[in-house]
């Protein structure tokens, strides 16, 4: 790593993705909100909790919904019930799987659950592929937007036809839903029309949304009441959990109205890019507010041009590349920072870096 | 539950036990000693996560130490990997630990571990409990304070012993110290002291300490090194624990030199329980800051007795009672709240007492 090229981004002013610095201002601007007497949450109970999970059933359409100290142990827990209803402990999910490549196993070692990787690597899966698969499985896990490919998307007819094949099979589905909100203005629904196609959503809250941490799980009543007892085995369970709940709501009522502005400047911000002589972005046209961009040069070179330019323009891009075949590449999440930008600087910037790269 | 009763503790000026309310002001106090700009942790990397680890390892006199979202979480992780080494996969401890009765039996659905309960419900066990054991174990779990039955601490000379006998029977020694800082007036040693007859140790920072939530897990380097494996497939490896962390350093600052006078406290205040003609507490002199009281009347009658008692003081003496055979008890733990309740109040309210019961 080229400790310059880090600092370059750290040290910008302004910046291409994000919503800002990981700093404890985050937690504080959202309890300033809440008065010091207020009463917290104690195991899961008590309105702090409570009326948030509600909240969050009601604006995904589901029954009941449970707050989680985080992704991982919410969806683990999804698939473990689903797989003890069937009987069936084998789930499908795409190569790049949050689950695959970031827990450690934990699905594997903790609940002895099989996967299969469905489709390949650099692509979403298709009807087809789960029409061809000769495994048994109790559910299909299906992640919105496709993060490790640049946040694709089915289209909302394939995403139709996949869930409703899997109605007929008797397959569950559970949706990846951590950056969920940013596919609603490429879908044009509600969520709740999305979460419809799905038996269990996860929803993260600080990915898009920028809260501190936390994740919710939802889903027929009797089936989240029970994620509460695998809750507390995993250690979920916390006496408190509200300063991640205070910090969830507070971020996702600022920035839920948002996404529909991310998504337009990732489509524009993308168009800069794929100017350039030397780069494109994966998709070509976002359907999020994400992208991956790639560069046909070695890593060191775009490490040092990049470098050059962010600190010539203060304004940081990215702070990591990471090789892949013919060049390198890196990701890119819209959030408040994009707009902080001045338009000249943003163009400027672009203009040398096509000269330099 | 007499609604009375409940509304007359909470209603309370004064409280016989702990720090105070349950309220966002615990976590706002803390967070106000930090500066906004402040860096926060990032999936378990960065001075705001390992500056505390490195500090808390120091404390309990072992190599590394790691931060955990819950006791319940470290805990299982901790009897799995001791497992894993020992290729025996069966765990000893007392019929109230905190794994048998209160996680949902995590550690048996999630790591398939079996358990041996040692001695009986209303004692501690002894070494000859351990040396009759006809099991093979891999690890043995002492929680000190035993907080199933009032806090009660085996001697110093019995504690060693039973460490020492499972040291020479490769048994490994796990420390469940949830309430560990509370056992140090008794012993009259330093925490490191008491870590070292352990293999492994876990500290709570809401129980005695008052904080938030977060538990600290601390062991040999390449142990503590694999947890961080295990906390991952826990989902426990949040991108930000600070605002536990942050609550769990603030509050054992400020009362980790205050146990022996919450020791001391206890055992007055035990005296004015056990010279009631109907209630006793268990053990009848503290060990700890803790205490359990037994009334030798029903349930109902307590409650009105209490309710009548704590209104006209208002000095909230317990929130709930539970029924034992010939009568009912509560648990008691002195915080700071003793400390601001007027003598004269706590005589006049015991000697009311005494008439009524």
């Amino acid at each position: 790593m080229n400790n310059n090229f880090v600092e370059a981004y750290r040290n910008a002013t302004y910046k291409l993705d994000g919503h800002g610095t990981y700093q404890v201002k985050i937690l504080k601007d959202a309890l300033n909100t809440i008065d010091s007497d207020t009463k917290i949450d104690f195991y899961g109970t008590g309105p702090m909790i409570n009326d948030f999970e509600d909240k969050m059933a009601d604006l995904l359409g589901k029954e009941k919904a449970v707050f989680f100290p985080s992704g991982t142990m919410a969806q683990q827990i999804a698939l473990r019930m689903w797989c003890d209803k069937k009987k069936i402990y084998r789930v499908a999910y795409h190569p790049l799987c949050h689950l695959e490549i970031y827990e450690e196993d934990g699905l594997k070692e903790l609940h002895h659950i099989e996967t299969v990787l469905l489709g390949e690597e650099d692509r979403l899966f298709t009807i087809h592929d789960l029409k061809e698969m000769n495994n048994a499985i109790s559910t299909l896990l299906i992640e919105l937007p496709q993060r490790g490919i640049g946040g694709q998307l089915p289209t909302w007819q394939e995403l139709k036809e996949i869930t409703d094949y899997c109605k007929v099979k008797g397959i569950r589905t559970h949706l990846d839903g951590a950056r969920l909100w940013e596919t609603m203005p490429y879908y044009e629904k509600e969520l709740k029309e999305i979460c419809q196609l799905f038996d269990s959503v996860y929803v993260s809250f600080y990915k898009g949304i920028g809260g501190v941490a936390g994740a919710i799980l939802a889903g027929p009543e009797s089936f989240m009441e029970e994620s509460k007892i695998w809750k507390r085995r995993h250690g979920g369970d916390l006496i408190s959990l509200y300063p991640y709940i205070v910090s969830a709501e507070y971020y996702l009522d600022k920035r839920l109205d948002k996404m529909s502005i991310y998504y337009e400047q990732a489509r524009e911000l993308a168009q800069y890019f794929n100017k350039l002589n030397k780069a494109y972005t994966e998709p070509e046209v976002p359907v999020s507010n994400m992208f991956h961009v790639y560069f046909h040069d070695h890593k060191n070179k775009v490490e040092e041009t990049l470098s050059n330019v962010m600190e010539k323009y203060s304004l940081g891009i990215t702070p990591y590349l990471i090789e892949v075949e013919g060049g390198c590449k890196f990701e890119l999440n819209i959030g408040d920072n994009y707009s902080e930008i001045p338009k000249e600087r943003l163009n400027n910037c672009f203009s040398d870096l096509n000269k330099e790269l």
